[in-house]
C-alpha cells in the first residue's frame, strides 16, 4: 500500500521543506499546524512573510537590510529601485563614518550592535568568497565597498568569520582596499584568541597558537 | 545601544515564531532566508502555504484532511461547506468499512497507512480529551463518530497514544460506543508491550508489566 498523505498537507509541507534546516518530518509538522489554523491566521502568516520580503530594501551605502520609508514610497514611482539609507548610515552624530566594519551578513550587524562596543558603520557583503560553491568576487557587494572608499575612510575592519572562506574573503578584500586606497586606508582583522569563559584544555591547536602569538602585556 | 534588527526581518521572524517548535533564533534564520530569496520564490512560498490551507477540507465521514475535487467545486456554490469524501472512505472495494480505527490526528492515519497492515477505515478526532488544557468531548469529532455507528459497524479500534490523555479518550469513547451500539459493537485498544528492537533493560516498569500480562503462547 502506498504512503497516504492528504494532498494539502503535502502542498504545505513541500513549501516548508524548502527552508534551510527544515527536514520533511518538521515540514509536515508545520504544515499540519497551518492546516488546522483558522483561515484568517493562515492568511496572516502568508501575508506577513510576503510583506516582509516585499518591504525589504538594501541600504545604498552599507547594503544591509532596511525597510522602505512609507512617505518616500508614495513620492517615488519605482518602489523596487528606491534609494534608501539604513538608520545606522543615516546617523551622522553618533556613528563614526570613517571606520567601516565589513561583515558577511545582516545577522552579523545585529551581533555587533548587541555588544554596543562599536560606533563605526558597516558594510554587508551578503556572502563569502567560495570558488568551490561558485561564489566569486562579483557575487558579493565588493564593488559597493570600493565605491565607499572614495569618501573619507580611515579604517576597514574585516569582520568575516574565522573560517577558510572568511579568511580568504578578508585577505582578498584587504589587498583590494590597500590598492584602491593607495595604502592610506588601514585594514584590520578581528583578533584570534581564546573565547571568554573557555577552558584551555578544550581549546584547539590553532586557537591556542594564535592566543600565544597575540599575547598582551598586563 | 538597543538591539538592532531591520524591521522586515522582525516582521518575517514574528510569523515564523508562531509555528510550533520554532524559537526566535530559528525564526530569524528562516526570516533571513526568505528575505534573501528572489521575490518570486517568496511569493510562491506564501501562496503555496495559503493555497494548501484554503484547499483543505475534512472528509465528511472520517474527518481526515482531504482536498476538494476541482470539478465538484465548480458545480457547488459554497466551496467551504462542500461535501467531500477522502480516498480511503471512497474505496468500497479494498477497505473494510465495518472496522473503524479511531486516531488523534491525520498524522496517525499516515502512520497506519505506511505499515500497510490495516484495511479498515479511520476516524480522526482532531485532538484528545484533556480537561486541564480545556479540551472537552464537544471539542473533538466524537459526535461525527457516533453518527457513523448507525451504519453497519463491527469494531471500533481505539488507536490513541499510550499517554494519560490517550487512555482517557479511549476509555471515554469506548464506553460511549458500547452504550450507543447496545453492546453489539466490539471496542478494542492497541496492544501495549515491548517495542520491536528494544532492550529489556531500558524498558520502563509500566511497559514491562504490561508486556508480561499480555504474554502470548509461542
Amino acid at each position: 500500500m502506498a504512503e497516504y498523505t492528504p494532498v494539502p498537507l503535502l502542498m504545505a509541507a513541500e513549501q516548508f521543506a524548502k527552508l534551510p534546516g527544515i527536514g520533511m518530518k518538521t515540514a509536515q509538522r508545520l504544515a499540519y499546524h497551518i492546516l488546522t489554523l483558522p483561515i484568517d491566521s493562515a492568511k496572516e502568516f502568508a501575508a506577513g512573510v510576503l510583506m516582509a520580503r516585499e518591504s525589504v530594501r538594501f541600504c545604498v551605502k552599507c547594503q544591509n537590510f532596511t525597510s522602505s520609508n512609507l512617505e518616500s514610497d508614495l513620492e517615488t514611482e519605482n518602489l523596487q529601485n528606491q534609494v534608501c539609507l539604513c538608520v545606522i548610515c543615516q546617523d551622522e552624530h553618533n556613528r563614526n563614518h570613517k571606520v567601516i566594519c565589513v561583515v558577511e551578513s545582516p545577522k552579523d550587524v545585529s551581533v555587533f550592535e548587541r555588544t554596543g562596543g562599536f560606533n563605526g558603520v558597516y558594510h554587508v557583503l551578503h556572502g563569502l568568497l567560495s570558488p568551490i560553491d561558485g561564489t566569486h568576487p562579483e557575487d558579493l557587494r565588493i564593488r559597493e565597498l570600493m565605491e565607499r572608499l572614495t569618501e573619507n575612510v580611515d579604517e576597514i575592519i574585516m569582520a568575516t568569520n574565522p573560517t577558510v572562506e572568511g579568511e580568504a574573503t578578508a585577505t582578498y578584500i584587504g589587498r583590494l582596499v590597500k590598492t584602491v586606497g593607495a595604502g592610506e586606508i588601514k585594514v584590520t582583522r578581528l583578533a584570534y584568541g581564546l573565547p571568554a569563559g573557555a577552558a584551555l584544555e578544550f581549546a584547539d591547536d590553532v586557537t591556542l597558537t594564535r592566543a600565544l602569538e597575540n599575547r598582551n602585556e598586563i
